[in-house]
């Protein structure tokens, strides 16, 4: 099988031996005579890989059980944007925001109450990370989005919120870096970049925040208590896709995220070298460096037609994919989450070089 | 691979070529040197999946695109409990409860506003479907659970509501026979029962419907029309449970719903015999033949303790699966969707008379 360099935002390049296990598994689970898909999610066989995956989030967190839950959900990371503020807000959130996603959940966390944004990059394009923000002391959460898919930027340091509950979607680059997790009241973040397919969203809730804070008056699907309670299986989860995300942890685990973060970092640091090395002809998005995500890197080049250029032969040179930026921003971003080969982004700043070169 | 007799109730049994072309497109699919899981969602290769998946579903239930959308949400039917009086619940609404799922759909309209149940079978256990319902005529919508999984009832003919909009939970009985899909204004399926994994639910719904009579102030991702605007595709959708459901799809469309009936019914009555041949061995739970369930099949035998005993030599002996009926009940249940083969069932019956001879 000659893999394609696939730079897609996601859905997103996911490690080779998830896919053969994941594929070994859709026939016959473990020796079963069925599929991990048609499994009854109460068998004693789907419920330990069920179980095995939350710990190993814990683990990968290092976080406690006794602390924290650990759900998997379904609706996408676009349904934890009404969910949390239907449990949590009550007097007023706070939310910072750094782009497109950031937006659509403020929007609907508008929908429930009194909803702050404290600090936003939107007059620039989203191109910087805001610091040294005012919280307000008073709020029930404030709310951020670690990493910004479509406009290249990421916090480096976490803000520091002191007593308000600090809530993180980290849908595109959870378990790409360390963090203190412990920091969080609560972390969602859609499978379908770092750690697994679509079609899951892990929550990550600190369970006494719930028990004190969390409102009653909310449907039983749309609340966290629900889940909590019965460990994220009140209904039918989405057991294919949290069977992968489970593969992936066990890959994750493998190597650390220590080893993943640097592994990361240089990665990252291969492409970011070709702007500051030819800043006429690739030209990055993000105003300071500290900003830039070690997830999604995107850049201009002197001409859109240049770019689509870019794009055109890179695919048909190279099969490399899925490089055109997002439709609402134009220019080119490739994303090179965890499980993108370091092979892949050489191959890419190769072309890189060549194209410069023709096209300067 | 030796296949387990898998009665499970859901997740379900699947089709073995829908198992295998999946397994291949979790490696690869069609050559493009990545899996299906790791295609962007908007990329015309998946898109084109997303489409035909669409489109054959109204083409099984010979329906037109112009009056019909077809949506793929993540969520589970559960989700759907609260989406549909979110969207449509205005002045009041009609349910029918038939057992626990028609229960909780009715738990979460109570929700939004008046609910009135009615006719309900829960005074027996729910043994038996209404028939005769003398429904609102102000109603917005009457909702009925065409198939119960837990008790094994079915609705064998869809209750005449006039002029008032009918929605139908098919969830564990869809496409497993013929039906008048144009009677209906809505109708939604979690997929793991007869077309597909867990972690997608279809929603079918009658655009007029949700253009004249839905509400405006609904969250985002609750909204029917958000999604219907969007062709289903507003975030991330499960993108690996939809080509599940796509390939399942091709493999009902290969027979036909009027083969695929038949086939079911003759399934149905090779156990239904049994409780008619040996009533005081294997009592069935249904109280009128009619009522019977052509996909969940529930009985007793004299004693809990011979129920046990079959259920677990069932296993023991010939990998006969998930035999025990719902926790909430007890007794003994098969499972017989779709994509179980004849040769289960035959084998099912087959130990069925052993049984009783041994232990009568």
């Amino acid at each position: 099988m000659k893999r394609a360099h696939n730079f897609s935002a996601g859905p997103a390049i996911l490690p080779v031996e998830v896919l053969e296990e994941t594929s070994k598994a859709v026939l016959d689970y473990n020796n079963l005579g069925m599929s991990i898909m048609e499994m009854s999610h109460r068998s004693k066989e789907y419920d330990a890989v069920f179980v095995e995956t939350q710990n190993d989030a814990l683990k990968i967190m290092n976080l406690s059980p006794d602390e924290y839950s650990v759900l998997f959900l379904g609706g996408g990371a676009s349904l934890q944007f009404i969910m949390l503020p239907m449990n949590f807000l009550v007097t007023k959130a706070d939310y910072v925001n750094t782009g497109e996603w950031a937006s659509k959940a403020i929007k609907e966390a508008q929908f429930v109450g009194e909803t702050n944004v404290v600090a936003s990059s939107k007059e620039t394009l989203f191109n910087y990370i805001p610091k040294d923000i005012k919280f307000n002391s008073d709020a029930d959460y404030v709310h951020i989005t670690t990493n910004n898919t479509i406009y290249g930027t990421e916090y480096k340091k976490i803000p520091d919120t002191g007593n308000v509950p600090l809530v993180a979607d980290m849908s595109s680059d959870i378990f790409s870096c360390r963090r203190d997790f412990s920091k969080f009241n609560l972390i969602y973040a859609g499978a379908q970049k770092n750690i697994g397919p679509a079609g899951v969203t892990m929550v990550v809730v600190k369970k006494s925040w719930v028990e004190q804070k969390a409102k009653d008056k909310v449907p039983t699907m749309l609340k966290y208590k629900t889940h909590i309670e019965k460990d994220s299986m009140f209904n039918t989860p989405p057991c294919l896709p949290v069977y992968v995300v489970g593969r992936t942890f066990k890959w994750i685990l493998k190597q650390g995220l220590e080893a993943l973060e640097e592994h990361n970092i240089m990665k990252a640091k291969l492409l970011y070298d070709m702007f500051d090395t030819y800043p006429e002809f690739y030209k990055g998005t993000i105003k300071d460096p500290v900003d830039r995500s070690m997830m999604n890197v995107t850049w201009n080049l002197p001409t859109p037609q240049l770019e689509e250029k870019f794009i055109s032969e890179a695919k048909a040179k190279y099969n490399m994919t899925n490089l055109k930026g997002h439709r609402s921003v134009g220019g080119v971003r490739a994303s090179i989450y965890n499980a993108c080969p370091v092979e892949s982004i050489k191959a890419l700043v190769s072309f890189m070089e060549d194209f410069m070169k023709e096209n300067k």
